[in-house]
């Protein structure tokens, strides 16, 4: 069978169907929150993943790593796996904080053209990140190094920080969270997306000259209607 | 009636008695720790409240709004109610992590006068708010959206992050934390303040020299009376 | 009895063995990962301690301090025992965030030649700390003062985020986290970590260039061995 | 001045105005859920109170106690001022823990007539009071004691785990948490919750019988209305 | 389209392909740690789900409900879904400790013939859950409501408290937590686990007769080359 | 060496200095909370440790294991190495929840003569381990098993819950926390205990009597000299 289930152990996926290069590179010029609203306020991962460092914007395509807790040994099976533009999404399959991932493993994945890691435990060697430029969204930052003793699997359905993540699905990263939207999803949610975008300009123009949200979006009559009374 | 109580929903205050402009400006050159102090230790949000970028030192007076988990609507209203040299804080009335507030928000909020948001939950378009120089303290940083479907309240008085908070109160907020004034309190705090403030100078210099806090403050004594020994 | 039992209260002691300064000088360059790697992967502190400023690197001898919740009185009687090199470890014998040290504190214990402080608890004054030069890792960060009331201990040995720390043990801390080394076993982590570390210039040198970790190490039959399957 | 503001220290208000104590015994007899949704979804202290054994249901008139982290000093200067049918609700001025409260202390509240303990913080000896049928609703269990070093407050408003408590507040509180309502806002939330209860039999009923609250409560339509879409 | 995606919106699927009864009947009698190690110790929702109260043991098919925070709108619906024998799996597109669920929807789901529910939220009315015989495994208790305003969704695709259940999939829940086990797997799952249930009788006399895991599970030899050493 | 140092691996140390039974025993009649406050108010495991059911009491003397995440193969080793009336502590190198322990590991301890497990990770088959009478005090309960593949540590000094537990040392643990008592400190505790104890009763008479532990304790005079001022 070539469709793994979620959490299956000990396999390895070669050929994901990644969304297109286009619609992907295009999400990302977006911004996670534009996105997350475009996909319908769902899709994000939970909001305790912060990046390492401020300032990194990233979009890429999911290649995904089951790992065990405290051991790091399908990393060095995931690195295999990444094409250029890819974003390696790493699930756990308890609660962990180890610091699964330094620098050797990030000069690794960026040699294969790795854009970032999401990864639902912890990271070390944040200042030599932050020197290579690779940035990591991650819940913990913790110098605790792991074995490698227990196949997990690489490029399954993996569930992270609460997020069904499916190989190929576009991974949009910036200072304000990570947002995932299905591959086959990717066309519609550009186009949504850009929607929004396009008003964007004229409204922080209009609020930016006092023009009031309750007037500019007018909201004084259903708020009357709902019931809000002015008192001195 | 016109003196809302805590929690009552579906009102907004036009008119409140904001803390005297001249104690607000002052009590914000002395920081949040030095105004908790001459509190006598009360009046500090809790702490998992963080600024979500360093360096902002801002002090202001509290225009309230109280919201409900995921639904940022009254955010609209209180912009109405904001007077330049105000500080707004945002109550939920349950746990919520989402992001109520960006940089659209920020724009109308800077352009009536407002210094700086404290929020209960969280915020997103935080890269745009720095550059703004739009400071935020906030529980969290969320791509997660809002509906706006349910009323809250604006200026009643609100428990945000275990304080109470009444409309017109004077905020301190910086790298350490924020405090809450309240504002028949203010000259007090503000000279008691003061008196802590002037020996800081002379003190900083003795313990620069060397000299020990334990001679310095006359501890010795006290200690050995409590029962201190020293070993070898 | 010279030699104190852990959290024994209303003790100083004066004269501790702390590891040798060699040691000390040559763990720090090193990094808390590579140590703690050296260690056997034992000997963090939980990974909730977090520096109050990134980028800070140091190495030090452990005086340690134990306080309780909300009462930093101590704080002062361990500033007499720091001589140049330490750096403070302050346990609490209760779960606490207060801001137990500050400016004026730091001040004192870096005229003593204290080169950080490690606290399972909170501390403020952080943009001064910061200008200072003076590093901090903590559990949080608060404006809230403390109290002098309660006597606690000085140079016993303590659980600091979940470590064991005995006075004059060496305490590697950088932005991956807080390690320490137990005094009599300095000579050998350091060994062991110069080992590690030695490796790591070529590693980074093979994987930049593309070689994968799973040729590098020869993971591929160990993990075909124990069950890894290829499927496309 | 008779009115203390929140937080004032170093007081103890001896002349409370306590809500009807007819209003009060009806409220407890709807439990804190009817009595919270009567209150228009307001009131509810934060769920992480939870009670030290189940079954038991309370409702009486808050007297309040301010206490430092660590100190119960004040826990013997409110039982002073409990009267028959009174429920003690403590606040801390900070996070904390410690058994604040144990067999001795209940023994002295029952004595006086106190009806449970609210209290966010810990508490002991908690087989001994559930043998004794005093209930607690606290945020922790631990053996910790506390000291008596610093002043708090009594009968002053206070923040309980997120809750603004008022002296002679009405108190609900059973298995499903704790609500507290006004003491001016008795009478009508009471009509409110009652006229709730009044339809609950014949609803449970309908239920109870196969009947959907999809048809009881007429939602097919608004459901359709909003875009709800049934797919095979 | 048929086939929903996770977390689409204003989806209701009737029509699911739920796992055998006679599987699903059999997997409940073996417990939820003995299914969770027969699927290879994957498949567990996050321990944080706690029973409401103890000793209930159930077994059921999935049905799935994605509800908005604060907003138990879609429980309505899904109570038409139910087919006895079921078990709703509650997920909620954010973090919320709400208490969607109480003795009423209780009361219709039991008419309908669901066993029991699953969700990551709170819920209320706990005592009268407990006479009905109706359990429940949730995040937390609370007596806030929600209300009713915004679409979910019903048998889709869902991630509850960290796993990913699809509609029809087998719940096992007990005092020890819940495993969901997807309908594909169960004959396989069923068959592991009643090969590791048939040991453990005769394994449990062994260890009772004072025979150590040591020698029984023959691991005095990899421990002694895994370097283990005695001393005394 | 004999003595191991705390957290040193692949250990296991036969011959432990165990408290005097006698001593030992006594202890355990007065509970958690009376020894906690005789030893000063200091050995307190972390309050987030509790009985997987309530009414249990237990003493004994410690035997410690020191175990890796999701690895419980030492439990197979330290259950040689108790004695009657000895009770495990054991301690994990990381965080971490998973079920280390249940019915069968149980068996074999009880079969040994433990009393107790006190663990700072998750156990499972609570239902069982209740019926057996085999109490655990744990930070979880949990279904996730774990694996058999790394050395830990048995009877060396470790740190459980945030407590440094040697082997040996007297372990009291009841519904209200498990508190450490230092093997050589059991005396001295145990005299301590004694005369707490004996004027609990003459108190708790007085108490019940309505005498208040204000004039009990002569609480009002330093009350007022420290500042408390009463008002109508």
């Amino acid at each position: 069978m070539n469709t793994p289930l979620i959490n299956q152990l000990g396999i390895v996926k070669r050929n994901i169907a990644r969304a297109e290069r286009e619609h992907v590179e295009h999400l990302g010029q977006l911004g996670s929150a534009t996105v997350h609203e475009a996909m319908g306020r769902v899709g994000l991962l939970k909001p305790y993943l912060r990046p390492i460092y401020a300032g990194a914007q990233v979009v890429g395509t999911a290649v995904t790593v089951l790992l065990h807790p405290g051991d790091n040994w399908m990393m060095h099976v995931v690195a295999e796996q990444i094409q250029p533009g890819d974003i390696v999404v790493a699930a756990i399959t308890a609660e962990c904080t180890d610091g699964y991932f330094g620098d050797l493993l990030a000069t690794s994945f960026q040699a294969r053209g790795a854009r970032a890691l999401i990864i639902d435990a912890g990271v070390r060697d944040v200042k030599e990140l932050q020197k290579m430029g690779f940035p990591v969204w991650s819940k913990a930052i913790s110098s605790k190094g792991t074995i490698k003793a227990t196949l997990g699997s690489v490029n399954i359905p993996v569930v992270c920080a609460g997020m069904l993540v499916t190989p190929g699905d576009v991974i949009v990263a910036d200072d304000d969270g990570v947002v995932c939207v299905p591959a086959a999803k990717a066309p519609q949610v550009l186009e949504a997306a850009r929607k929004r975008e396009s008003f964007e300009g004229e409204k922080r123009a209009k609020l930016a000259s006092g023009v009031l949200g309750l007037d500019m979006y007018q909201m004084r009559e259903p708020l009357a209607k709902a019931g809000l009374r002015y008192i001195d």
